[in-house]
């Protein structure tokens, strides 16, 4: 089975993209599988599987291989005797922005071509943790309390210390502190803007129940991951998190009640339907006296979880013969046929 | 100076994007226009001036143009010796689908092709209205009571007759409905799922005031519009809308008090900024008991409101010398290096 892996993007988690794509390689042997590379640039490339490691990108040789475009129904690649059509299904593997924020679906679902990964509509609403308080409230998910801050305004909080800053639009814990008194406030707040114009602050409760939960819908029925009780030393930096997107073993599930996995199973459900069809997500919950909130969404998990799955190739290939079909709109010019008549013309 | 006007789509509202894109090339003439027009299969034409007409397209004869391809930097026409590339700024002028919910405005900033009309994000948050309903209640701007019910949702409505129901993601009142009892709600409710899985229910309140108010930002500066009262036939139907789109006739500055412009004014820049910066924007209001209410945001009206503007030309150009920069992310590879230095390699 044919499968391409899109990877790369201009993005914070450009790098980290790139090691889930490596890690990911390892866990679908059993496919057909391509890379496509998407450099800071939006230049798109033909990875040869071989060269699949960290330092063909950074040393800049993934620019000696094949350019290719997007195309009506694919990837092409051009040459001088006409031009080949790479037209595999892609799993969107960048992470962070151009990949979660909407615009990686917007090119594909424009160009006609199938793909693993949210839409845009939920990417958009999982990508700006503001955005994720909205849907989670509207569905009658809890999640913390929060308060949202411009660059711009006066940096006046109200929410009590310890809390949590996090740029509103980024992933992997890039430019988020724990602020635990006020002479922290500046500085941290100095780090988060310098990623998004908007941070969105929390209050941060020690010692707090975290379990994350990876799944997918296909064909009508919700197939659910392990829950993993995160390892976590405070909350994982850019670095530890960096190694994190390498994972390919399986971990350990965690030790929780048959009550607790079905309210987060529900929760998931309740989050990924209809919004997330198409994409495996992974959902991080906080358990606080025996009710489960929503910390963040994943549409795009490092190297999409597959550490949480007994057989992740299996989970790819039930989600590609499951992909949800954008819906065509034929034009049938009725309004200009009957104006122009009533012209005469 | 240099615009192209980018029209069409796949999209209900084709067909007024067309009647859209011929009534602004009249009101721009002192532009050296191109004219991009994007068909229901997303093919590009460069369309001749001189065949700015709408049958052109409804029999067909744009497929004798020159297609053209998206590229970085702008649109390429492909020919036997090289490519030529059409690198002026677009007026995003695709209503509705791919136009206004994001598809366009992720496709142009991806291949960083200035444009006038909204980012992303603000297209996602107006193209869907219950999206328009969470955006205004955050930042305290009055909606109506609303609920929503989904396709597959029972067909059981708390509202009080007589309600207006309409599909979620659709503009130029299409699928629209007036319900005034419990006998016409099926049929209402069949309409609007013919065009949306979703729909928005809110209170009809007959003989609301309404006022549209168009405006952007330029320079730091906001600019509006006049104020219009809206004609209205209870409301307009998807035949008067068409007709609608093709004003370009100034109309009469509607008679209120200087409070309700500054009211609306204000209204109009708290949603406004920062998210639709790069767009011309048209809030529809209603005044209820002295208060405003926020009703739609059209993040590309019909002929971009330009009988609302006394030098719709003007506005234009302000727009254009004021579109927002996307932050460029430089990639170092800082992690990669250091990770293949501690490897050793």
């Amino acid at each position: 089975m044919k499968l391409a892996i899109l990877f790369g993007g201009a993005s914070y988690e450009h790098e980290i993209s790139i090691v889930s794509a490596i890690t990911v390689k390892e866990k679908l042997s059993r496919y057909e599988l391509s890379f496509i590379f998407c450099d800071q640039d939006h230049k798109f490339y033909l990875i040869d599987g071989t060269k699949m490691k960290a330092v063909t990108f950074s040393r800049g040789e993934h620019r000696k291989m094949p350019q290719i475009f997007l195309a009506n129904g694919g990837f092409e690649q051009r040459g001088l005797f006409g031009s080949k059509k790479h037209d595999m299904p892609i799993l969107n593997l960048i992470h962070g922005g151009d990949g979660e924020d909407g615009s990686i679906a917007s090119l594909l679902d424009f160009f006609h071509i199938p793909f693993i990964g949210p839409r845009k509509e939920a990417s958009m609403l999982s990508f700006d943790k503001h955005y994720t308080k909205w849907l989670a409230n509207s569905l009658g998910i809890k999640t913390l309390p929060y308060e949202i801050l411009h660059k711009e305004d006066k940096r006046a909080v109200k929410t009590a210390y310890p809390f949590i800053i996090k740029p509103a639009r980024l992933g992997s814990s890039i430019g988020v502190s724990i602020v635990r008194e006020e002479r922290e406030l500046d500085y941290a707040l100095d780090v988060a803007f310098e990623f998004d114009s908007v941070v969105l602050i929390e209050p941060f409760i020690a010692g707090v129940k975290e379990y994350n939960l990876a799944g997918f819908s296909a064909r009508g029925e919700m197939n659910y991951s392990i829950v993993e009780e995160p390892q976590k030393a405070e909350f994982l930096d850019f670095e530890k998190k960096y190694l994190d997107f390498s994972r390919s073993g399986n971990v350990a599930e965690a030790s929780v009640s048959d009550t607790l996995v079905q309210q987060l199973r529900d929760a998931f459900k309740t989050i990924y339907l209809p919004l997330f069809e198409g994409a495996l997500i992974r959902c991080d919950f906080f358990e606080i006296e025996g009710e489960v909130y929503l910390n963040e969404i994943n549409p795009i998990p490092g190297s999409m979880a597959n550490y949480l799955f007994d057989d992740f190739g299996d989970a790819i290939q039930k989600l590609l013969g499951s992909l949800p079909d954008k819906k065509m709109i034929r034009v049938k010019y009725d309004y200009i046929h009957s104006i122009s008549q009533a012209k005469g013309k």
